[in-house]
């Protein structure tokens, strides 16, 4: 969950048994580092899960951003924000060679991809490194291209899920299934192991998974209320608000196709808009924006990750948030 | 499944020990009064579920029509169709009185409606003949709602389901949820009974649905290729190949929001757009292009309705398709 939290969540969700994941795309190379060898010291010898991008960006053409900053100009205007001061930067590196280095140096246990698959010499070099490789798939034929580039499991992400989704054989929204239709097509599909994930927060809907045919399953928005989520006071508070079961999936916030909680940037320009740049751009000119409301409290041009079971998530520990999980022998 | 069965299928599906229903929102009152017949003399004793739709028809402005059958013109060209000669009938009509007065003569255990409830007098009828009420939910609030008004027993519908989605209190597609998010959400909400529906088409989710709360399972898509279904080969052909794990939400086909596999029309139209006119009127342009493509065996212009699970429906009969379904004690 980059930019939801940091190495703790890692930590804590390996003191109760489960495989802690540390997202790398919003990390420089160093924090990585730091953050895995505090994981190492506070969770000995319990496996960990890396996770990066693995998205091939687009050139950002100049007019995409100039469209991008006249859509957002009346909301510079209120806020007082002078649009010539946004930088250009990038937010969201894909993974990279310093990166396939960086793995080989720190061994985790496992490594997944969001967006397919990085190119194959660097996939090599991260199999050599004895990771274990994950990626997501959102359909069948995607779970299917995965298989036969080289991962080991397979992540069948139901549309339920909050953030990204990990579609990266077609962008066409119309294709991403429920997660009790992608789940039993895909396991049928491929040969590795499927883990489930969209929409599980607890022990009905991790038995669900099971039933249909998962290995495991992967959890994000019921980690969003722990003590350990690094979230913003206004994505805390929407989280427990009255709107809590109205998410969408946007593009206005980094510009790929994500699901969160409605903003006001998503009820006034509409979550699905030909007006942001390509991934990852759009947050850029954002940034000072959120910013600015997140200082009184507003989460109106946050990005309010959550999915469709968001409110079924509840504010407490780590350990609780498992425990609701854990499915019972029958 | 109007369009898609008649009592044949409710017989055999009583005869298995489910519940059979009837679709009667495009059969006239005769036919239904027929067909209750049939199947109290071939199920005796077997409960009956028949289904109305209640929507609030619009009236359909006349230029919708007109811009409708523009957006057509093309196609009727291919076909050598003449525009002049297309009806203005209306393909589904709404429950009325004289429907309520059938209900109180055949006395069905089980009224079902599609698109909320009919208005209060008209169900009071119903309820008055003995009648439990069922009704679709796509969201907690219509959840809700209908728990308030009236009804017995609430059929969770996911975005995984085949046809029209029952949503009735808000157009906006964001809303709607997968199975998994909606099921738990909505048992808790609720003190009446849910049935789950949509994407469910063998024992993994009618299990699945199940350990989500459901107290029971509805299934539409599996049936349809058993001998009583009554679709075209055009259809039948589409279920079974290599695109049947391919279906959109599209109201090309009645002009409302319903889940049917890939055709020409959608694809070349875009499966969501502003060209139709309002449901249910957007058939009726179609009818004469439906009717000569299908002749050639064509689906281009048909409602190929089938969920998001399609690909997991085999043909067979009634009797294997509910077999399939049976989820064993553990």
């Amino acid at each position: 969950m980059a930019g939801a939290q940091d190495i703790a969540l890692a930590i804590a969700v390996a003191h109760e048994g489960g495989l802690g994941g540390l997202p790398c795309a919003m990390l420089a190379p160093d924090t990585i580092r730091s953050e895995v060898a505090r994981f190492r010291h506070e969770a000995k010898g319990a496996p960990l899960n890396l996770n990066f991008f693995s998205h091939r960006p687009e050139i950002l053409p100049p007019e995409s951003a100039e469209r991008w900053q006249k859509a957002l100009d009346p909301y510079y205007r209120d806020y007082g924000i002078d649009p010539g001061t946004i930088g250009g930067g990038v937010s969201r590196q894909p993974f990279n060679a310093e990166l396939a280095e960086l793995v080989a140096e720190l061994r985790p246990e496992v490594v997944s991809f969001h967006f397919g698959l990085p190119e194959s010499s660097l996939l090599e070099r991260v199999k050599k490194s004895g990771a274990k490789i994950l990626s997501t798939a959102t359909t069948v034929d995607e779970a299917l291209w995965l298989e036969d580039h080289g991962a080991d499991a397979i992540i069948a992400q139901g549309l339920e899920a909050g953030g990204h989704r990990g579609h990266f054989l077609s962008k066409d929204l119309t294709k991403q299934m429920g997660l009790l239709s992608l789940l039993p097509q895909t396991v049928d599909a491929v040969k590795i192991p499927v883990i489930a994930t969209g929409g599980i927060t607890e022990a009905r809907s991790a038995k669900a998974a099971f039933d249909l045919g998962a290995a495991a399953v992967q959890v994000g928005t019921a980690f969003l209320l722990t003590p350990e989520a690094r979230i913003s006071a206004a994505h805390r508070a929407a989280l427990q608000g009255p709107s809590n079961r109205e998410t969408a999936i946007t593009n206005l916030l980094s510009g790929g196709d994500a699901r969160g909680l409605i903003t006001r940037l998503m009820r006034e320009l509409g979550p699905l808009s030909d007006l942001p740049p390509p991934f990852p751009y759009a947050s850029t000119a954002l940034a000072p924006l959120r910013k600015a409301a997140e200082a009184q409290g507003l989460g109106d041009f946050s990005p309010l990750w959550a999915g469709q079971s968001a409110a079924l998530a509840k504010a407490g520990s780590v350990r609780e948030v498992i425990e609701a999980l854990r499915v019972r022998a029958e």
